[in-house]
């Protein structure tokens, strides 16, 4: 049975969110209902999209056609929110700076949904989106404290501890690839410029490594690989990209090691398109096995992959309803 | 007016905590009235004492004491809250570890005391009661998201995120004494070892910095120094002291920047023998500068001092009795 347009109780079941996941080269869109049960996917380049109206409207396209698809009708709609990569105020539902999308400052994200697609809408960052999607129904299925790592050319995380999400008080928590750890650059990161951790261990990071390897040898060497290419390679035997991948994993355990001190959470996953190397993973998880003060701690791939933020998005989305309507099974 | 004996409802005001900071070389003891106000304190050695069963003896000794020079009486005493030095399950009440006290193990503290005290208990972790004493009535007054450390002969931090205290998935939070950055030991700590930074920049760390020092040149210098007097005689012009000093407070900034990374807690309160030294923070801070991205972090050092833990207690031991009879006021 469908709710009534505008009826803000709803039966167990009844009613659908919509998640967005705004990605600097894609924005995607699925369509779940209050089961959390996805019924469509949709997405676009944000290649050529810049300004918030355009994102604003290609969603509004996404939304439009998965209703359609789906034959579900506009008033069942209950909710919608999205994760933007960049420092994102989640309570305001302001982007407050990112350097993607052309760099966006202070665009009232969650206003602008809500004006046009006439729904309650909440928004997150795309890392913290990802942490809640593995919580829910990934690989951190129901764990209270744990740090999702998203590795890609930037690093950072999304932490939970005591069961909830670490935001910070400048919605900042999280932003690791600046770390400092033995092997990293001493000096402080300039405005702009990448942070000690990830100018070596992301993924131009790895890649600079990898070119100062080929330098130093006389032999003829791949130099277009990427992060993930060259950890590969080293599994079969090519000493250079060993190297390479011994030095990004030891010190991405000394991050890890790091966090987990600070926080006490035993499992960390890893996402992205470098941290989803198996080959990181397992030399990674070699080095840890020596950092056993007080506690050991576990190291896994993510489970849902790309769909982490869009599986966030629509977990947050829920809460969005669930908040106005009370929990789904109580209308 | 007192409540009745056995009395769960209380009026404003009415009723009575004891605070224990139970401490490596003494345990103290304050009576404090609902208000928070404190009536008395008292303290004894404990380097003579090891078992649980001496601790609890003391304690009720302390009791005893403070309730007759107050002229309270028993009936009035609505909890107790003691912090131990060591891994500290707050939650079942139970020292899991701790290398002072003679190592106790799995000491279900809380049992005890109740049981010799017959009023509800709560046991915390001694640097974190101390952070809940610094957000009460000390520097982090009302901040929620905080880190408070205590730098002794070994290093360790009270987190609050979220206005909430983080204990993590094994009561470890804040074990940051055994961080790696740029500047410590690679290797990884040994069981029962000092951690990598704390091997450093702990009282015995900054110590050995000095003696290394001392070594390397011909001119007599006192061997003798405490880790605070070496700091302090860096503001005097010693060239030796001023480069411990330095690398002191360079290798704290790293460890804070590092923890402010995956919090964005703005603020770090400094406390402890070696933490509580005005030109380590003032050394540290000119370090911190440099670390601005993707905000800067204020460093300050405790208000409350060596009565944090003290304080933080009576605070918890309020919670205690509160929660049993609702806030005061509404009794």
């Amino acid at each position: 049975m469908q709710p009534a347009a505008g009826a803000l109780r709803i039966h167990d079941g009844d009613g659908h969110v919509v998640g967005v996941d705004i990605g600097a080269s894609n924005l995607r869109v699925a369509l779940a209902d209050m089961s959390g049960k996805v019924l469509g996917k949709w997405s676009a380049s944000t290649k050529a999209t810049s300004s918030p109206a355009m994102v604003i409207e290609q969603i509004r396209t996404g939304m439009k056609y998965l209703l359609e698809q789906a034959s579900v009708p506009r008033r069942s709609l209950l909710s919608v929110a999205a994760g933007a990569p960049g420092i994102t105020d989640a309570d305001a539902g302001v982007v407050v700076a990112t350097s993607y999308l052309r760099g966006w400052k202070d665009v009232p994200l969650r206003r602008l949904l809500e004006a046009a697609l006439r729904v309650p809408a909440a928004v997150e960052n795309d890392v913290r989106m990802a942490a809640i999607g593995e919580n829910w129904k990934g690989a951190a299925r129901g764990v209270g404290d744990f740090a999702f790592l998203a590795i890609g050319t930037g690093i950072a995380a999304g932490v939970f501890a005591n069961g909830s999400l670490i935001h910070g008080a400048d919605f900042t928590a999280g932003e690791i690839g600046y770390m400092h750890v033995p092997g990293t650059p001493e000096d402080a990161a300039k405005h702009g410029a990448p942070g000690s951790l990830e100018s070596v261990i992301g993924g131009e990071g790895v890649r600079q490594q990898w070119l100062r390897c080929c330098n130093g040898t006389g032999t003829a060497v791949n130099r277009n690989l990427s992060a993930t290419e060259i950890f590969e390679r080293a599994t079969s035997g090519d000493e250079l990209a060993r190297g390479v991948l011994n030095r990004s994993a030891k010190i991405l355990a000394y991050a890890l090691y790091n966090i987990s001190l600070v926080l006490n959470c035993r499992l960390f996953v890893l996402g992205g398109g470098v941290g989803m190397s198996a080959p990181l993973r397992d030399s990674t998880c070699q080095y840890l096995q020596h950092f056993n003060q007080p506690v050991r701690l576990k190291l896994t791939i993510s489970s849902l992959g790309q769909d982490a933020q869009l599986i966030g998005a629509i977990r947050l989305a829920m809460n969005k309803a669930e908040s106005r309507i009370g929990p789904a099974g109580s209308g």
